[in-house]
């Protein structure tokens, strides 16, 4: 149901005419996400505190009008934006307060729209260490991060967004507020609420508060690179070295194309000829430890046809190293308008047959596809590169194919971004009508009205 | 509703009559669990695979007959007990197989019947290591481990079972199986069922095969124990070392009632004046990590009082650390004839108020209320000991105030044991009325008939 005038004027008078907005500068400016699609919502409203989130929900639930919670808007598949015009619940602009650090129990505590990076630069000043690093870092929100399990480099190692989460408050569409979680490293009583929520994309409730369990940070990192001359080396040597005992922060990888689309827009002396090249981290506190990585990683990716080990001298090194691989998905723009870019996951061992399977739909369908991204945890950003607009369907088609090969090398649809609307076409290559019903049963448990973020997932 | 002779008959034809019993010595045995309450069911089904699970609740659910899915029956909350009768569906007798070892992706993959400790020996023997290890590893299964998200002694640094959940096969009420998670490190498409089925005590639905992530076994292992003057200290010494960038494999402790009803019972030299022992253990793969990390816990131990640290030379030095906590829990048998036993949980720095608290409500209500655990996650084991059965009653208030005290401190009612029926009553000092509807609406939309372990959780 579309709002009415008097809807508007209630939210303008319980949040005021500055947390209200339906001029057009506001409806377009939160109508997108990264995905580029945009579809305006009716109004944007700017909630101050937990209670304004409840009693929006209230009202929205009794005149079932749709509302999309929304961090910083940089999700990849249209997770936050207003599919059928209703409410953009932004929560960026006043819900963004780091609220505790407990340095005695490793928790900090954040409403959720605290930027991903500030929190991390907020715990590191204190030796402390968030892990999860999403690319997005910089833009995106701890809630949306929370709403899309978001993962990141550092994943191989200190694993995912939901690894972090020990709590969650959250509004339901009723307006009621729960508490779902501890502050304890273990709990069993009652259902995994936080669990559920974790990743529900806002569909299930509006999070309004995180706390998030923190590590202290190693005192030394080290960065390693290796030039392969084929793809397929390079895959067996990441699972080869994920199971040899060695568990490197992070061991990502980019292919051919992706090299030479780096190089040709930074000229940076990387090695075009290679067939691949992976980059690795290794932490720890002691020299001796670093050292002891360092070779065991070494020798795998030797014994995998790595044609040069190069280990950073120093951070500047490193970073030097890393380059490559942040400017990776910018520079690949060269190979065509329309970036079609998913995150398929397999299990590692799969790697070397599903970028072998990429490269055969790259082959049949005439796309460049370069791929690169977080293989030590299986997680490979595939992109397929649409140089004409009117070969759109066509990419499509290969994407479809693409999905199809992840569901069955047992991977997934989707690693880090989530189903939203890009991928809820696809959602039936992966789930079967017993297991959608299952989801919609859960949906209709907490959102019985269908109020929050409607038609997303495929539900 | 009770079984007739219908319904009997049906699952006799299914199963075979030697897997649907109704004999009184079969009833008897699947009455109870730890908790040695005993409740006999109507019947005891014994499926032979997922078909069966599936073919006996569709027949469940259409007649509205309670059943409760049982794996060792080791649990100590009641969580496997028929609290109405009708039907206990025993998994332990079939379905007991580690179907697929995949070292290549370090997952293995099993039936619910699996024992925990035959797991772990299977994959130490492949060079893998599965590190939940509840002290019931003896008996209870990967199944039970699941439903209950089992901790252990390793849990400091490895984290529990829901840590190593990657996949879940099921048997929903209504007869489906359904697939939730993945053989992949992350997996955000559709709702995390996986998650919620975790900790669920077997209210939501029948799990048919588990898929549990394996990591590589560190090297080298080392014992310590700390003794110290008081408790306070000890506590102080806990969260201050595990705040410290150490992370030790466990972090055990035993409190002075505890090592005095030991050393009565073993003569193995304890110090009986200390006011705690802390019992640690610290594993990587270099000797230079090992002591790098003893060291730290030297020195945090020693700064809070610690007057005596002592490192095992070897693992059977290590073993003989770790009898006195081996034994804690059968040990304290000598301070009454009722043991109320609970794992209650806070955040590790609310450590010392809350055994602090504790001893005030022994002094109060005159019970001895022996104390060890895991200290290095927060979970300790409280055990109001009542000497004479008519005190029992008593008893269960000194529980109750031990339960508002963690639930003050920000903790739990259950770290690793669960709710089922002893904590049910429970239920409302942590959870209110919203929190409890929606446990209620998440049952409903698995189980909408209530057949699936009905009144548990104080749902």
């Amino acid at each position: 149901m579309a709002l009415d005038t008097t809807h508007m004027d209630y939210f303008k008078q319980l949040l005021g005419e500055e947390n209200a907005k339906i001029d057009s500068l506001h409806k377009l400016a939160y109508s997108y996400d990264a995905t580029r699609e945009s579809r305006e919502p009716d109004m944007v409203l700017f909630p101050r505190d937990e209670k304004d989130i409840s009693d929006i929900l209230k009202y929205c639930n009794t005149h079932l009008i749709p509302i999309v919670p929304r961090g910083a808007g940089s999700g990849f598949t249209g997770g936050s934006i207003a599919a059928d015009g209703g409410i953009v619940l932004a929560l960026e602009k006043h819900m963004n307060k780091i609220l505790e650090l407990d340095t005695k129990n490793l928790i900090v505590r954040v409403q959720p729209g605290v930027i991903n990076k500030d929190l991390q630069n907020f715990v590191e000043s204190h030796g402390l260490f968030y892990p999860p690093d999403p690319a997005s870092e910089n833009q995106s929100t701890i809630g949306g991060n929370v709403s899309e399990n978001a993962g990141g480099m550092r994943a191989a190692k200190y694993g995912i967004t939901k690894d972090y989460v020990m709590a969650i408050r959250a509004v339901l569409p009723n307006g009621n507020i729960i508490r779902a979680g501890k502050k304890t490293i273990k709990d069993v009583a009652g259902y995994n609420v936080a669990g559920i929520l974790i990743a529900s994309e806002g569909t299930l409730a509006v999070i309004s508060e995180i706390t998030l369990k923190l590590i202290a940070k190693p005192k030394i990192t080290r960065s390693a690179m290796g030039i392969f001359d084929t793809i397929e080396n390079a895959m067996n040597a990441v699972y080869k070295t994920m199971a040899s005992g060695v568990t490197p922060v992070a061991m990502e990888f980019l292919d051919n194309l992706t090299i030479r689309a780096v190089e040709s827009k930074f000229n940076k002396g990387l090695p075009i000829e290679a067939g691949a090249i992976l980059i690795t981290e290794v932490d720890g506190n002691l020299e001796e430890e670093i050292q002891y990585q360092l070779k065991l990683i070494e020798s795998r990716f030797k014994e995998n046809g790595c044609v040069e080990f190069k280990v950073a001298k120093d951070s500047k090194e490193g970073q030097d190293l890393w380059f490559a691989r942040k400017n990776a998905s910018q520079s690949i723009s060269i190979y065509g308008k329309k970036k079609l870019n998913e995150d398929i996951t397999v299990p590692r061992a799969k790697l070397p047959e599903l970028l072998e399977k990429i490269g055969e739909v790259s082959k049949r369908y005439g796309f460049k596809i370069p791929c690169f991204g977080h293989t030590g945890d299986g997680n490979v950003h595939t992109n397929v590169m649409v140089e004409d607009l009117k070969d759109l369907d066509k990419g499509h088609e290969a994407i479809t194919e693409i999905f199809k090969i992840a569901v069955m090398l047992e991977g997934t649809l989707s690693g880090e971004h989530g189903i939203g609307l890009a991928k809820a076409p696809f959602m039936n290559l992966a789930f079967n009508e017993d297991e959608m019903n299952l989801f919609r049963s859960i949906k209709s448990a907490f959102d019985p009205n269908n109020i929050l973020n409607p038609n997303k997932m495929g539900l």
